[in-house]
């Protein structure tokens, strides 16, 4: 084989993986590695106009796709501003590889400007980290980043690229490694669970990570139908399928106390890829770890383990019926009136079409959509996983790539919404599907909750200023044209269904505002 | 005294110590420091939507008021949203104290969904990170935090705040501490500098950091009137002051072998609170200490040190006139025609005021403007000192913030406008009067460059589409609408010149869009 350079061996490395889109916000740094996509045909080179749509992008790829997607970031500063969504990423375990542009080694000891501890920044959100010294390193290194990256739940991988190392010429590409298996459970953790579910007292399953796929689902429905046990999604699945015939499952509560509520006749929590349930944020008087006293927790499967094989084998073990029974879940119905959560929810499911991907980072304004949708046609729930507000608009930019025949719906609340605003023009870019519903409140309504939560029953005027989005209020329809998405404004149930039929129907995307 | 919450105490600390201002885009761990915010009257609370708006807001308020803001910002993912702009604050020098709020430390082992390694992300644009262990800690952590942050040349200082810590009662708050004074300059170093100067070779004083205020250009005349020696700024200045009747000052250019021509003829090259010029990237065949062979550099000053004070001593060693020669320049004349990078500067050089604070992020867009506006009324300049792109629009908010009573012109290039674009919508709500010139080429013009100095003479369809920003074009005067801004279109010089007038004669944040 002739000599390529390590930038182009790289990215061929890339391909022969399965790695076919890489979402780039370059610098000079990467112009060599910006130039070798023009070489490398299979790899989908996709501008964002700023980094967090990028990783956000990728981890909504990934986790539709099933395998990474790459990024192409600016030295230190270009990749922290993907931190936050990486930090979600890295949370919802989707398979991601970072290649991030730095000075050649000869250069850092001279501290110009954009001389930064990339390892620092990278570490906090990568499970890998590496920055190979030599030209010959970069292909390997990539290869070993997408074996890692593309384990089953994914991983973040970060691999730092030197910008000489990547002009120099190399022998080739490096050979695809294929990633370490799912660790499956074994008969005996099994057996116990059975024998626990078997003594007679209520028992609740909480689904996370591999334990939310159709066939996890299904196997769990045939344990529930044996035990009698519920059925219970982590807070903030990364991915659920649902709707449709699939069984229903609930979705654990976001506040403490409310967890403890809903598990509290529990006598079992029977783990299936979801870690035990904590507090997402710390309050006075209420514990961190969420499992009730009197109630017993049984990790059937790991986070990193193979849930769906071992709710099949606990299927098995209890007896349980090959085919568990079909929820019944009444369709949702049109909703009208003025727009509030649970009109904006019921209009929303009611009109999602067979096969739509939501992507809901909807906070306050989403709860009431969640059990109404479970009536809907089969859809796939994607969330706000590492609590980073400012994904929803990028993940659902790249679970559109991935999945370009399935209509992709941002159900996002406006706060978080401006954080990665800038997806709205990859989106018309790459003429994306995707239906961005903004719930329009014009406050960040959940810290108004939080100051009440902390005592706080009158806010002061700093108070209540650091917690609106109003004076003046964002104009999203303008902020949308401006990226080039037509774009609604409705304030009406009946409106907002009429709003949403039109966007699904017309290819590209769209933007509905729906001021609540 | 009766006992305040520490979030209070630790606010009364900065107050007293003369922080009167916080960018804030704070969540439920920071309730506490929120509500304190209203007990604690003299710190004003200013909301941005994003947090590279915060620190790039402290960074121009730091820049324009010398003394620290505050920047309060939610767990690692939120904190790193401010990392770019904050790398930025960093090697400009500026004060910054970023308050970070996180988990109590009991919840920290239960990897709650928001945790993430803080002080892993903080410390590469920190000068100084601590995480008190203890309530009573939070008042004196702050003191320190702001005489670090309020050394001349500033610091950045990240103070993290378990959230249950800020809620503790405390007795009061902690005493303001004095900064650290700055290191002044020997007489021996002085006198060194100066026989070097009197052996008649052709020499530059580099001036940067401490090196660009007024009255250590008032003695850089004087050295230049009694040497001969020239005036040059480093590339990308912190904050210079020009016009009017302040010396001419050069900048050094950008490429490296610009900068290896501009010193070609130097025999001495005196750092007056620069360092050594160094490649802002590394290109083969160039190094990357910019001092070309021939010339002898010569520390007058570091960044850290009085260079004001070194360059009266010097010139005082020279013998230099106590009033140097005033500049003549002309003054720049209104242009007209289409609107390139020469009209535009042309324009924005003959209409701006008299006391305006340019924050120039404009790129390839930018370089005309500098040498003309020498002979504009008195201004000061702001740079992009770290080259993390995305810093003007957020610096301008904050220099308005800073100087009320001046008008502030963010000259900014379209891509980089785009990364915090958020800012538009904090000027509008803080009614700030920033007039944001966006030079619309619709690319990333400086990329286009530099894949040509990588090789690439003709760009493959991939390559060309990261470096381009049309398809669709960013429509600049919605996205102003959209976060409540007025803003308007120009294509040609003197429309430009009449926009400019207008939005400057405006109270208020105004945007045009400059179509190049």
């Amino acid at each position: 084989m002739s000599e390529i350079t390590a930038a182009e061996a790289l990215l061929r490395t890339a391909t022969a993986a399965g790695a076919d889109v890489c979402f780039a916000n370059p610098g000079t740094s990467e112009m060599h590695l910006v130039a070798a996509l023009d070489r490398v045909e299979g790899m989908r080179a996709v501008l964002a106009t700023f980094e967090g749509v990028c990783t956000g992008a990728a981890d909504g790829f990934g986790r539709m796709a099933g395998r990474p997607a790459l990024t192409l970031l600016h030295h230190g500063p270009g990749f922290a501003n993907g931190i936050a969504n990486l930090h979600n990423a890295w949370r919802a375990r989707s398979p991601v590889v970072n290649l991030v542009g730095d000075h050649p080694d000869r250069h850092l000891p001279f501290d110009a400007p954009l001389t930064s501890d990339i390892v620092s920044l990278a570490s906090p959100a990568s499970d890998w980290v590496r920055r190979p010294g030599a030209a010959k390193e970069l292909a390997p290194g990539m290869a070993e980043a997408l074996a890692t990256a593309g384990e089953q739940p994914g991983r973040v991988a970060t691999l730092i690229v030197a910008s000489d190392l990547s002009a120099e010429p190399v022998a080739g590409p490096a050979a695809p490694r294929t990633p370490a298996p799912t660790p499956e459970v074994d008969a005996a953790r099994v057996d116990a669970v059975a024998e626990a579910l078997r003594d007679g007292g209520s028992a609740v399953i909480l689904l996370g990570a591999l334990g939310m796929t159709e066939p996890a689902l299904h196997a769990a429905a045939r344990v529930a139908a044996a035990s009698g046990a519920r059925l219970v999604a982590e807070t903030f699945p990364g991915r659920l399928e649902r709707g449709g015939d699939l069984p229903v499952v609930e979705r654990l509560p976001y506040f403490p106390e409310h967890v403890l509520q809903s598990l509290e006749s529990a006598r079992h929590l029977v783990l299936a890829g979801a870690a035990e349930p904590v507090a997402f944020f710390a309050y006075p008087g209420l514990p961190s770890r969420l499992v009730p006293d009197g109630c017993t927790g049984h990790v059937l499967a790991g986070p990193r383990e193979d849930a769906a094989g071992a709710l099949e084998a606990l299927a098995d073990a209890l007896g349980a019926p090959a085919e568990p029974p079909l929820p019944s879940v009444a369709p949702p119905g049109r909703p009208s009136g003025a727009l509030d959560p649970p009109s904006l929810g019921a209009a929303l499911a009611a009109v999602q079409p067979e096969g739509a991907i939501v992507m809901e980072e909807a906070a306050t304004s989403g709860g009431p959509w969640f059990p109404l949708a479970a009536g809907a046609p089969r859809h796939t729930y994607l969330g706000l996983t590492g609590g980073a507000i400012g994904q929803g608009l990028a993940v659902a930019t790249g679970a559109a790539l991935a999945c370009p025949d399935r209509p992709v719906i941002a159900f996002q609340a406006d706060g978080g919404g401006l954080y990665t605003v800038q997806s709205l023009w990859t989106q018309a870019r790459e003429g994306l599907d995707v239906t961005n519903v903004i719930c329009s409140n014009r406050s960040y309504r959940i810290l108004q909750f939080e100051l009440a939560r902390a005592g706080v029953a009158e806010p002061g005027p700093k108070a209540a200023s650091l917690t609106d989005l109003s004076h003046p209020d964002i104009d999203w329809v303008s902020l949308a044209r401006g990226f080039g998405v037509p774009g609604e404004r409705v304030d009406q149930a009946d409106a907002l269904c009429g709003a949403l039929e039109r966007a699904l129907a017309e290819p590209g995307p769209h933007l509905i505002e729906a001021v609540l």
